[in-house]
């Protein structure tokens, strides 16, 4: 396979092209290696398949870090080889989730805007290789990502050796959507200059000392996308509800008429919930968020969202072309920035950033367990939601009210696994309706949950165990009974029912 | 009472001087009151006794913000009065807490950062009445506030009216000491300009309206402050254990020589902590944290520390003493600032704070209870524990690995409330060692934990239950038996022990 000029600009490099076979080779027993990649986009798909097919015949194991989730050819196949001893931060694969859940690989969870600094600090030890998926390498050596930031320019960083996917199925427009700005370690770091979500404030390529390259593999291999579902009866519901809200907001001047920018998780129901903006009286809106998917070109096309800020686009298949077909119209409106600036603290907090995530079950007194099926079992991590709620302007939680054809309720007496306390929570919506948490006592946002998110099937046995507990411990600050705490989930565990 | 020209600078206010009781007088039943104050420090005393006189003969009832906690003529005269609807964010006065967990006061457990800037967005209604402890009222109705200067900005800012307690009991050398400076609402919010901790980036009092000062109380009555305990063995243990920990972390490069600002929490642990630090090697240290204590003053005096930067002087009757005789040393060492600026994410991060707080119990995956006592009764508060903790360095919690006499372990297999979860906790100590949990996998947590944190009576219990759990939820990502996850809470309440 031959590669233009415009893709390798530094000629001294020709001679490190490789075959993955032979990149993967650089790997050897026990390295952490670190990709690109953030939701499955943008990350290295040859060198992974390489190293599994390495790690089916010989002993190889690594650790594996990336900025989020990525694609089967490496989450799914390096799990399917046993080649994984540790992963973090994040992960969506079912091979990789099954793995994890069944102690074949120790998986760790963190907020996805702590992990670069950790990796800086010197915390998550040193890494290896860096194998990076790339639209185009400088004549400086510089690398031109593809279609997500992630953790790249960490990994780039702070790695021995890099090794480059370069992949020609990413039109070369890409380069100048990114803009990459690293903080220094304390004691010397500064402000971060972003105050609006249109602004740039790095380069549009992550620096790399050319001497580092120590492979370039070249392929044209596509991300494996996701398909979204059509919005259901129930997104949409929550959808209104929150668009309700926000209206409601406006009216009463808590928020400007055009909003502030908004954050939205990945899935269907965040695909509803931006979908519903698309009919709504809001214009001039602004993303400041993780992930650019479908119904943000949506709202970019009908000029309802003038600027979108992520640190990847993850379409559809039908997205993805329709990405790369109008990319002149969208380089304009879309920024891609390293996870450690679009999901900063400082900026979140700076921009008034509306937080949108989802709930795997959210408790009475407005706890919410992002991570956990039944209190033991990993689903995907806590991602980026954690670096949202904490920060936003308004915080808020959207889950359908059951689950598992109603055999669950994701409201239940106590979360099985805490990921978002009580202190962080500040709205709660199902297709129910929406509770409003802002300056209520755990004891008056019992009430409201179970009146206005639960769902009828459970309303009362979630107002029995409540008026139960303020019987059995008083009516103390937070009234739980701790041996019935959890008596929904026990039984859905032996009889497949929680009530 | 006769007030100077130096304590009353705006001529104009001296027919707003009026006594305690005619100034309790302008609060009407159902108003949001709020206070200055912050920890036991610079809050009000003569208005709210007065207003308790009051509640105790009529139907006066009013919501409460403050600072943080305040002391016993504030928060205690007031609910022993049946006074109080709402309270929020943090308390220490056992008259409260009883209160509290008995049904008869809502309190709403706030990050102490969160707090201004939802009382900014509108979130928690308006402020009716701020009652604002004051050492001077400038020429321009400018506020200077005494020992704290926690939330008192904003709640001058959006009160209606303001009643100012002119406290001469404190120096007038006070003034110069504060460093106010008020965030803009998104979307104006620029970057705070904070880089060090001994800078200044605002005024050294509280802009006000003289129009809004409906009253002016005189008095002479100091702070209660609380005595501390002298340094006890465990605590001693627990210094010396974390000491060891950051000395080995400049050896391996992974914090400078002077390290990087301390926050500490307040009470004996922290204290023990800080004067280990006088006999330790580290010079040049900074301290940015919310409550300047008397091991400050020891670590400032010996030159071993540098700058300290608080919203208040919390110190004990005689380090109060001492703080007063030597003003002009300590003048020059101490800067008080907002709890929105000292609390505040952008600034924690950006310095490197390592943060050391104190946890009521932790369980073996590393999550921490900061706030209730077996899961319904509330404590204090989290306070700005979650603040520092999810923005810091490096971040803390330390904790006795016993209590009640050992009838207790702090150390279970869950705790009964989750204030800080997994993917915010660093490092666990106690008395009997440190575990450190970076780049750690529940699973791997678990051990480290019950290894170097437990106590010998119930380590071999902890080591059950995490078995148990492996063999009957199986190698999952976090183990647990949900049956008997509280068995240990619910022994102790039946039988007095946990095991």
């Amino acid at each position: 396979m031959n590669i233009s000029k415009e893709r390798l600009r530094l000629q001294s490099l020709k001679d490190k092209i490789m075959t993955a076979e032979e990149a993967a080779n650089l790997i050897k027993d026990g390295m952490i290696v670190a990709t690109s990649g953030f939701t499955p986009s943008g990350y290295p798909k040859e060198v992974p398949i390489a190293i599994s097919k390495r790690a089916e015949k010989e002993n190889l194991k690594i650790t594996l870090y990336t900025g989020a989730s990525v694609g089967d050819e490496l989450d799914g196949t390096l799990s399917r080889a046993n080649a994984l001893i540790k992963r973090i931060p994040y992960q969506t694969n079912e091979s990789i989730r099954n793995a994890i859940n069944s102690g074949k690989i120790e998986f760790v969870d963190l907020h996805l805007s702590h992990m670069p600094q950790m990796i800086r600090y010197g915390f998550l030890g040193k890494i290896d290789v860096a194998i990076i998926e790339a639209v185009a390498i400088r004549e400086d050596g510089g690398v031109v990502p593809a279609t997500s930031v992630g953790n790249s320019p960490v990994f780039v960083e702070m790695a021995e050796k890099v090794i480059i996917e370069l992949n020609e199925s990413h039109p070369l427009e890409l380069e100048g959507m990114h803009d990459i700005y690293t903080p220094k370690n304390p004691p010397n770091r500064k402000p971060i200059p972003l105050t609006k979500v249109d602004q740039r404030i790095g380069g549009n390529y992550i620096p790399c000392n050319p001497d580092k390259i120590a492979a370039i593999v070249l392929t044209n291999r596509k991300d494996s996308v996701r398909p979204l579902a059509p919005v259901d009866e129930t997104s949409k519901k929550i959808s209104e509800h929150l668009i309700e809200f926000l209206e409601n907001e406006v009216k009463k001047g808590r928020l400007p008429k055009n909003l502030l920018p908004l954050q939205s998780g990945v899935g269907n129901i965040a695909n509803a919930v931006l979908k519903g903006l698309l009919d709504s009286p809001f214009e001039g809106l602004e993303f400041y968020s993780e992930v650019i998917q479908d119904a943000v070109f949506d709202l970019l096309d009908s000029g309802k969202m003038v600027i979108a800020s992520g640190t990847s686009v993850t379409p559809s298949e039908e997205g993805l072309e329709r990405f790369y077909q109008n990319i002149d119209f969208y380089r304009e409106r879309i920024i891609l920035r390293p996870q450690e600036i679009s999901n900063n603290p400082e900026i979140i907090r700076r921009l008034g950033v509306i937080a949108m995530n989802t709930a795997i079950e959210v408790d009475i007194y407005g706890h919410v367990n992002s991570t956990h099926i039944m209190g033991t079992k990993m689903m995907n991590g806590i991602g980026g939601s954690g670096d949202f709620t904490r920060n936003a302007y308004i915080s808020i939680f959207a889950t359908p009210s059951t689950a598992k054809n109603g055999l669950i309720s994701c409201i239940v007496p106590m979360v099985s696994h805490v990921d978002h306390t009580e202190h962080d929570v500040m709205v709660v919506v199902t297709e129910q309706g929406l509770a409003d948490l802002r300056g209520l006592s755990p004891k008056e946002r019992a009430k409201e949950i179970i009146k206005k998110c639960a769902h009828p099937d459970f309303k009362d046995a979630l107002m029995e165990y409540f008026n139960k507990a303020i019987e059995k411990a008083g009516l103390t600050h937070t009234p739980h009974i701790l041996e019935e705490a959890f008596s929904w989930h026990t039984k859905f565990l032996k009889e497949g029912r929680m009530i």
